[in-house]
Formats: structure tokens, sequence, C-alpha cells
């Protein structure tokens, strides 16, 4: 639905640019959602982008850089002014403006920060790791008092409200604190509204929030969210002192980034920071060459046991047709073990202590697998011709291939896990290529024992 | 964190059964969260949690059955009477009831929505189906009307806000509706609270809400969510009649079983629709061993590959060496260009438009890698005294088949999206076994050129 949207936009904003119609263009642009701006923004060529953003309302300007793609949004603010940057990062949400500023040169930090109006908010988040609580924190948000009652409430969220941009997730838990900022309760605003107006905000909260510390990773605090359907999660420091809060709409992101992590890790390769057709050639092969780089030498190791067996391989060249064929079920069946249980670790289905019961799971699924497989195979060896013994070797192999297979493909996750690499590394091609240098061994071991003339 | 609180929890709980001490049992578990009140249940035996259920309070009932996984959620239902089920299934969200009587067999529906106080809510969601937008969403909710003043607008909600759970999310967008249900506008319950309490709530709601059709894909209805940042999303029939919400905790499960499946599929195997370890060994290999016999027998093409090739092989034993390796090449840039491309197509960063972009992106990083790795196994190759004239032969392969397996991997993905199938199906496995028996047939043939004795 959206993709028209942004695409008719789009055409119609560079034929307005190009005949130099500002006014036409920018008022487009404006009607548009904020997300659908950035996509807009992102398309325009360098140039357009620099004169356009500072002909924009100050608030567009700020949407727009806060829905841009991260890198993106810091090679537009490399190319801007300080002077035009600072009031626009003054309208951004703290968070936001803090990651923005992460992402520039030293030098440039310097000269907007001190054009900015308010670094109060910003200045505290600058000093957080990018992929921690502290980091996803926005340090703006309303915060109660016990002692207040539920009208007087209401009456601050009400002075605060029209601050806030249409949309915000920032007001709907609200953290109760005492003088020293501790963190002592949440109470909905809904609960709020529901509330005897007399009351106080003491009585009605919940004593016993959910919160985090700043150093937690992103991920973690996804995971409590989406465990415990919050819209937000309160940040606090070693002295339980509230320090921030992080809202729903950053844990999509974290989750949609971590996703993506995890899915380029799985195919074997680093995870690109920026989307793909902005990420260069030069970019990416630098990101997939060390891999591959590995994955080649490891491979040898798999022709070293193939030379190891030349002479069985002089004497029956058939049992080569077979190579590919036993590599590549071993490397499928591990494959599909490994992507199983990466994921059942990411959403907790299974902890390290079940390796014994996860193992025993598989190798019983291997073993039917195997079975399953081993007599097609063996029927596809007959039509080739090779001989009943060759078939035979090849239909053990591929049971023993499986069993193997799938038994290093459980456990290599759950070690990973357990030595605090991540699992999706060892995945999917790793594990392949360990898997084709066994399976080869054991097939030219089953066939130096069944075969009669070797 | 909550980890240690679920297996201490069990511990206790375990204990507190065995001894028959079910006052203990019950207030443990009740003083959980209930996500963690899921957690113990579903970890106690088949005995226990249906002696156990119908002793506690009716929202933690209702609680517990709404988090749980949804299988064993059913198989614990059927095993409780109806009279029992039919209160705990009016104590639940009309969604999550909905969803569970979907699970059970006719008979068993019939009889607890006969015995159930207000079925109203909960029977229009049947019809519809588990990954749509009317599937997910709930029928009970508040609505607002244009004309309506502020203050009427707060008062409604006051009177309506006790009967919310905490931690619910059907209140924080409130929708505007007219006389027959036709959907006019969305206000933000901050919003409400800052306006003027005399103002008519047409004059401050967004009159353009984004909202889905019943029929619209879970999938979908989740990356809108995500995109605008919403908190609930409306659903309407044809006639723009506003017939459910669907809020952020369910966007969030959306999520996380949309990735599940990509990482399964990616791995090569049906996606499980339940926890890893509860999902029998009989069912995972069905739905591992249709994905494993198919590519065992497209594995069979790259074997007769290597049978047209046999003359070849018999003169020069040492060209096997390298099979493994050029095959595990070729599967592993593959992989990496297929998983990269599967998520830019997933998070929109490229359209089926960009092919040709894609493509030439991909040639490209592919001949790069293609050269590094072609040296690397260059000198390998001389290392096992295979003689330069074959070492030569496995570095152009190497070439080739990179430049070939980026093209492939890039065009599948792309390909498949184009004809509406899931481009995660076909990549991983399927790609590499194209792969490899066409990166048997560059490899001969490019030897069978440059080798003088073949």
């Amino acid at each position: 639905m959206e993709t028209t949207v942004v695409d008719n936009a789009l055409t119609q904003i560079s034929l307005y640019l190009q005949k130099g119609q500002w006014e036409q263009a920018i008022s487009l642009l404006e009607s548009l959602r904020p997300p659908d701006q950035a996509d807009v923004f992102e398309d325009l060529d360098e140039q357009q982008q620099t004169e356009l953003l500072p002909r924009l309302d100050i608030e567009d300007s700020a949407d727009i850089l806060e829905e841009m793609e991260d890198e993106e949004a810091a090679e537009l603010a490399i190319r801007l002014q300080a002077e035009a940057l600072a009031p626009i990062l003054d309208e951004m949400e703290a968070d936001e403006a803090a990651d923005l500023l992460g992402d520039l040169p030293v030098e440039k930090v310097r000269e907007i920060l001190a054009r900015m109006k308010d670094v109060s908010a910003v200045q505290p988040l600058l000093i957080h790791a990018d992929e921690s609580a502290g980091g996803l924190m926005t340090s703006e948000f309303p915060a109660l008092r016990r002692r207040q009652t539920v009208s007087a409430a209401l009456a601050c969220l009400k002075a605060w409200a029209p601050e806030e941009e249409p949309g915000s997730q920032r007001a709907y838990y609200l953290y109760v604190i005492d003088e020293q900022q501790h963190l002592q309760g949440v109470v909905s605003l809904l609960d709020l509204i529901a509330a005897d107006p007399l009351k106080q905000v003491g009585d009605i909260m919940d004593p016993d929030p959910i919160a985090v510390q700043a150093g937690t990773d992103q991920e973690e605090c996804a995971r409590l969210m989406s465990r415990y359907d919050l819209i937000s999660l309160p940040v606090i420091n070693g002295e339980n002192r509230l320090i921030g809060i992080i809202t729903a709409d950053d844990l999509v992101e974290v989750l949609e980034e971590e996703t993506t992590e995890d899915i380029q890790r799985l195919g074997g390769a680093q995870p690109l920071q920026k989307p793909y057709l902005n990420t260069g050639v030069l970019e990416v092969t630098w990101k997939r060459i060390g891999w591959l780089l590995l994955l080649l030498v490891t491979a040898t190791f798999t022709g070293t046991v193939l030379r190891y067996f030349e002479y069985e391989l002089e004497v029956v060249v058939s049992l080569a047709y077979f190579i590919p064929l036993l590599i590549g079920t071993g490397g499928n069946a591990g494959s599909q073990t490994t992507s199983a249980i990466v994921r059942a670790l990411a959403v907790r289905d299974i902890a390290l202590r079940d390796f014994a019961r996860v193992l025993w799971h598989e190798m019983r699924t291997g073993l039917l697998l195997g079975v399953c497989l081993a007599a097609v195979a063996f029927g596809r060896a007959l039509l080739w011709q090779t001989g009943p013994l060759v078939a035979l070797a090849v239909a053990l192999s591929i049971v023993a291939i499986v069993v193997w297979s799938t038994s290093v493909g459980s456990l290599l996750p759950l070690l990973a896990a357990r030595l605090g690499i991540d699992p999706t590394v060892v995945s999917g091609p790793a594990m392949s290529t360990l898997v084709d240098a066994t399976g080869l061994f054991i097939y030219f071991s089953i066939a130096r024992v069944i075969l009669p003339m070797i």
C-alpha cells in the first residue's frame, strides 16, 4: 500500500525539483507520514537532500532525520552546516538526536552542541553504547510522585502532553520516583484515568515494575518487553535511579535489527550495517570474504580425506559419483537441525542444560531420516549400475552420516552458546564443512570394509 | 533474570504438589507474572495441570491459558470438562479465546459455547483465518463518537477501564465511529487528556487512520504497525465498518512467529508449530524428510555430471580432490547472497524491479570474491603437488563458480518472490544443490580444455 504512495510522491517531487518548484515539492512531502517522508527523501540525490532539508518545516526535518536509516542520516548531517543542524536536533527526540550525534565526527559534534538550545537531555545519552539500554532510552519523559493525587498527576500530564509528537509512546506507562529519582513504581495512563481523582498515586501504582540497568543489552530489553507486553521499559542506574525509558517503537527496531543479523550470520556473512543497495561492492566483499576463505581452507581438509583414499578412488571410480550426494545430504540434515536449535535457543524453548535431551531427540530423528534416505539412495545407486555392493556402501554411509550430522548440528550451537559465542555464527556453512570431511571419511571407511576389490 | 524466577518457583511448586500442599502451590503460582506462571505451568505434568487449573483463581487460569503455547493450551483444554472451561474462556480476551477454540475439536467447541455466559465477542472471531488480521484482532474495545465532548469521552473510558487487565493495550488509541460503525478517525489517549474538555472528539481526531481489512495477512499488519509505530491497528470490513483492533502485543508475537518460520525455512525444513522439545521425533522427521528427499534426488544430478566426466576422473584422479572445495565454495557464496537478498526483500530495502541493479551488484561482488579465493586455492593446489595445470583449472573454476553462484543466489529469491513463492523456501539448501551440479560441470569443462592429458 505505502509502496505506491512513496513511489508516486517520489516521481512527482523529483519533477517539481527539476523544475525548481520548491513550494510544490515541499507541500507534497509534508503531506506524507514521517516514515514515508523519509523513504522519499532517501531516494533523492545528495544535492537535492542538502538543499531541501533546511527549507522544510523544522518538525518535518526532525521527523525525516529520525526515520532515515542511521548511516544515511549521518551522511546527510555531515553535509549540512552546524547552524542548520542544531535547531533540527533540538526538535528531535533526545535518543534519536544522541544516536545521530554518535555517528558524526567529534569536531562536528562539538560545533553542533555549542549551537543547540538545550543539550541537557542529549548529552547524558552520548556516553552509552549504541546497543545497550542506555543507548536506546530517551531521557525526556513525565514522572509522577507517590503522594501526588491522581487529579494532580493528570494535570501535570495535561501540561506536559502538548510537547509530545503524535504517536509518542512515552506517556502510556508513568513511572513514580522519589526526590532522589529512585524508581518506586509504575501506573498505566488508563489506570490513572480510571482511578478516584482524590486517591494518591502511591496507592494505585504497581510497586514492582520491571526495569533494566543502562548497560543491559538491547536484545535482552526487547525480550523483556515482548515477554511482558510492555509499551515502555524504565532504565535505572546502579543506585536504582530512573535515568530513562525505552519505548515499544525502539523495541520493534531492535527486533528487526537482530533478526537481520541472525539471518545474515546463518548465511555465513557478517551483518551489513546499511540497506543492501547502499552497501558498496567492496564493503560487501569485505563482509563475506573472511568466512569464505575460512571455509575454503577447511574444505581442503575434505580434499585431504579424498587424497587419503586415493587408492580406493582409482580402483572404483564410481565411488566418486556419490561424493556430492553424501556431503550434500549430511550438510542439509545438519543445517536443518542447527537452525531449529538456534531458533529454539533464541526464543528460550531450550536451555543449555537440555543438551542431553536435545542430542537424544536429534539422534533418533537422524536415524529415522537416515533410513528413509538410504532406501532411496540405494535404489538410485542400483539404477546407475554401480553394483549392489557400492549401493550398499552408499546406503549404510547415509544412515551413519545423517545421524552424525544431526548430532553435530545440535551440539555445535549449544557448545557455542556455552562458550559465549553467538550460535548463529557456527551454524550453516561452518557446520556443513565440518560434516563434509568427516562424512567422506565415514563413506570410504565403510566402502573399504564392504567392497572386495579394495 | 526471569529464568531463575521460573526455575525456583517450579522446583518449589512441584515439591508442594508432591506433598499435596495445594494452597501453598497455588499462592506461590499466583504471585508470579502471567508469562512466568505459564512457563511454570507448562513444565508440570499433565495430571498436575489438569488438577491445578480449576483450583486457581479464574483470572489466573485465563492468564495462563492465554500465555501458554497454543498447542499446549489446546491439549490442556481438551483434557478439561466444558463446565470448567467455559467460565475461564469467558474471562479470557476474546481474540485469545477464539484462537483456543479454533484449536479444539468441533464437538468440544459446541459444548463450551453452550456453557459460556457471553459468546457475542468470541463467535464473530471464529470465522477468520488464524494468520489474518481478523484472526489476530479482538472485538472488545472502547470506541468514541465525533460529536462527543472530550470530557464525555473520558467519562466513558473511565467507566470502561476497570474491566481491563493491567497491561492491556486496547485503550491507548481510541477509534471514532458513526452509528453504522464506520471508522471515522483516531485519537490517542494522551491527546484526549491534553485537549480542552469542552471540545468535540471530531475536532481533535486524526481523520485518516491507517486501517486494514480483516483478510490482510498478519505479516502485513505487523509491518504496518512497526513502520508507523502504532500501538494498535483498526480492522475494518469491506464497508469500512470497524470490526476489531489488533494490539502491539499481538504484533510482537507475529514478528517472532514469522522470524522462526523464516529461519527454519532457510535451514531447509518446514516450520514446527510447537516448541522444539514438545515436537515428537516422528513429527520433526516428517517436517524435514520431504526437503531432504528432494535435495537427495536433485543431488544425484551432480552425480550424473560426474559420471559424464568419468573418463577425465579416471585419467586425473586428483581432479576429484577439489570437488568438495568447489561445490562448498559455490554453495557458501550463493547462500551468503541469498540470505542478504531474502532479508533485504523482507525489510523492503529492495523491490522486484531492482533485479538488474541487484544482479550487477552481486556479479561484481562475485568477481572480486572469486579472484581472492582463486589465489588461495591455486596456492593450496600447488602444495598438494597436483601440477600447475590442475591448480590453474581449479583457480579458473573458482572464479567462474563464484560469479555464477552469486548471480543465481541473487536471482532465485527475486524469481520466487515474483512467482508468489516465499523466497526463503528456495534459499539455502535448494540453491546449493543447483549450484553444485552446474559448478562441477564448469570445473570439468575447464579442466578438459586446459589439461593436455585429457
